[in-house]
């Protein structure tokens, strides 16, 4: 067996899309936010994800972030556009666009909101694919879709060179060892963990890259933690993923009483690097909501305590 | 308290959205299927629903679809536009284009997709209302959103006038009951149960309407029982929704080994109107697929068997 | 076909089990209940329920209630005798037990905890019903067995003889009804639904009895009830049943931020037998908590509205 | 911070129990299993868990198999002894004979068919532990359970003196790691994993030990991965682990369309361990079924490849 070359590997953060007050995409803040990711020595920009807030803005919000991540990022490093719709041509219609912005790879989720049975989950991929030339990674978010990505599923998809890499956000770290273990026999497929908190973990497992959210607030330590794995340094990467992990807890900042779990993640990460000076404001889209005066002051203690402030 | 007049009752249909074999709007066919059921004696329709293919048709087929039911429906009766977007931002540009496009009243569900709190779907109502003048039907469909609106958030919306009726296709009867006794103080409140099977006993507890997906197959059926119910001949209700019930079994026709809810309902529906020559072609969007000429075979027989062939 | 003459029918209330302070089964409360129902009409009684508290006491606790529960009922009515236990071994030796103490029937569920097929259920079934000589209700409640009877399997059941009937307590109206319009031919069978809020609506969809926990606190509505439907005067049962629901609100007395769905039924429904005079102590089994001062008063105050104070 | 010293730490498998075929306790082949297991250098047992069948056997055959083991283990290794019952009052009982029946611990679930709140949860545990002396391990099994332990209760329970330790058997692999940073601080506590195919991971987030029910099959390979983690050599670790799932799908070898999660897992350990001579029969409890004679097959298969035939 040839040695693997994943096509995406390393620490490809989901990149946040900053906004204006009144609601708009900030394209200085997210310019700045992608200089600050590079410079951290990312390697690759996921756009338009669950963090992205992909499935809370409208198609020319969502055209214009990519449009400026792919410009900002200049080439050097890899762009992955999210392309999160609820099912088969309304997905082919983002990932055309997507296209035609600029993106190297697009991440696609299994249909929502429609009823699907597994086989036509399976077509959804298929017909997709074949529509659109770009490099397609599936994207395992069960928490949103509500349907659970096999690691069958996966691999067979893999094996007629449909799914190109798998993204994982489904807290389930045994199944996605199966896809790990099975793709090893595919040179460019990409195993990406999403499971910001298990990265030394999953990197054990043999993944070949990781998704974080948390990354777009502390960049430069899940590039520590990365290489810290890729080079079996393993007591190192468990205490730099200990230390992220209590820093992941700026996502317990938003009361669980008024809010969802976007806001809780999304709100906290914008607050987080507001504070920290890389954009401008810690806006959301409704109708979730800001993070409070106190919350924030959570947010900012927890910064602190990672010497992030 | 001054007697109820709900803004909208009676039979309503989610009209099923007709599609040429390359997938785009059938025109013809819907403005046929359209005249089909207001001669039936329907007493609104729902474009745009889950039944109408929402979540699987593009923006622009959308549009369409929609433009043709008003124009087709020609004043006779309203239309109700659903707005099946993930969150609120997304919603308002559906309502506002369901707005200039003709459509009597919109329909909403929780935001999906998105991991929203209770709190935040009572402010998605609100921003949605405040943003869009037309009437606002409540859509709770936890099938496909996975959230299900409660009976206490339902009646406080209704009380500050953010909400103008439920579409009820949970499954709860209960609930819905809740939210009938609760609404009773709320002189155009429209309570509309999409479950279809249990017409009687839902009329018993005081519906103002049903929105049933089989509708589009026998609307003469659902507008006789609709009556039989307003005139307390309990007995005729109840016979008629067992026949109903008998013929709803069609969703059984495609198999559950290949195919998904949407398929086997959806896709049941537009053969059962082809069948009938209604429309001309049972396609439908992928990734569902068409039923066989097996599975035709049987929608076919059980038509037979309510005398609709 | 020859007339249907279901085997149980009726107001059958599944009767709590009054404990007295340390918790042991008192006897002469659960004397003055059983007569309490009896008297008030009632057409059978259902021990050892998920209202009797039946995972919540010992196996001696178990069978000190049934035993009274027959004594005390002295064959005026049928005693119907819940076997709540994880498998099928276990569920034969609690039938075993029930058949001695003279129970008319046993209620039985799927396994739980134990992770079985569909097929290993209806197989549970079958070995159940071969090791027992007594008529078997099928009882599905899915939110505690977290499996859900589907009326195919309930159906195929009953035309083997495995199943004499169904106690419906899974809040699935349409999937009751199925097994309604199935067991038409089965003359004996006994479709109960414990949906106590839907009683009237599901008599007029066919069922032969009803089985209410909030039987145990007004039986004399229910009874009243089951008599407006028998007789086709569906406006009194639905004012009936509307007086009944509001009573029902007593299982929301307990606070939903310190109570689990248990605590907050059973608990209610002893707090307002003691209030009533009926039974002498509201205690329950632990984990569960007897309902604080404050929420007895507002299930007093609810005993007031409805007359029964 | 004093070192760590956990009660119970390295491989405890759940030992299965041992059936003749008409469904009593195989004493001899329960003692052949537990010579095989301490022979091959397990550091604990865990009687009457999930995989030794506890919710299939009646009370009488519980208490056999714990008698049994006991007698069999004779002090070499400590005895853990499954309590899973529905409610409190119920496992009070169990761990009182457990405990006469000398067992060194009790392993104890939150209730389960009851409906419950938190904080009837942590009542559940802290009502046990007052009425029985034993070390008290909580068993978080939400497949079987249907109610996660949280981190947060677990560490409160912990703090009290309530749970001396955690058998984690959720998939949450994020949360079991978010207890074992938590429970640093607590000298004796022992957080053992029972996610067999992640040990390696889970050692790397700071397990104390694991429960594989497939350490009854191959006890060797799981002691082998133990000590590799223990003395970081995690590549040995991962290999070992690699080739202890690939024989883990012994448990897909009896077909998913006739056999649910128990019988494909205790089903397979039993074949499994007939194939190598430990146990005379691979007899289960109903409503579960042996493995057909193909799919003994395939048991026999993987265990060639896996050199253990």
């Amino acid at each position: 067996m040839s040695p693997r070359k994943p096509r995406f590997s390393g620490v490809i953060p989901p990149v946040i899309t900053p906004l204006t007050p009144d609601g708009e995409v900030d394209a200085a803040s997210l310019e700045r936010l992608v200089e600050f990711l590079i410079e951290a020595g990312v390697d690759g920009l996921f756009a338009l994800g669950s963090s992205g807030e992909a499935a809370f803005l409208t198609d020319a919000r969502r055209d214009k972030a990519l449009e400026v991540v792919v410009r900002a990022a200049a080439g050097r490093v890899p762009v992955l556009a999210g392309c999160i719709e609820t099912t088969t041509t309304r997905v082919i219609e983002r990932a055309q666009i997507a296209g035609k912005l600029g993106a190297d790879a697009i991440v696609v989720t299994a249909p929502f909101y429609a009823r699907v049975h597994p086989v036509e989950v399976d077509r959804h991929f298929r017909v997709v694919k074949s529509a659109v030339g770009l490099p397609l990674l599936a994207y395992d978010v069960p928490v949103s879709v509500h349907t659970k990505l096999t690691a069958d599923q996966i691999l067979s998809l893999a094996a007629d060179g449909v799914v190109d890499g798998l993204k994982d956000s489904s807290g389930d770290d045994a199944g996605f060892r199966r896809v790990v273990r099975g793709a090893a026999r595919f040179a460019e497929f990409s195993a990406l963990t999403g499971h910001e908190v298990m990265v030394d973990a999953m990197m054990l497992a043999g993944a070949d890259g990781v998704v974080p959210g948390l990354g777009n607030v502390d960049p430069h330590g899940y590039v520590r933690l990365f290489r810290a794995c890729a080079e079996g340094r393993w007591d190192d990467a468990r205490a730099e993923q200990d230390r992220l992990t209590d820093l992941f807890r700026i996502v317990e900042a938003a009361s669980a009483a008024t809010a969802g779990g976007s806001t809780r993640g999304v709100g906290a990460f914008k607050t987080a690097l507001a504070l920290r000076g890389v954009i401008a404001h810690a806006a959301v889209t409704a109708p979730m909501r800001e993070l409070t005066d106190e919350e924030t002051r959570v947010v900012a203690a927890r910064l602190e305590e990672a010497g992030l402030l």
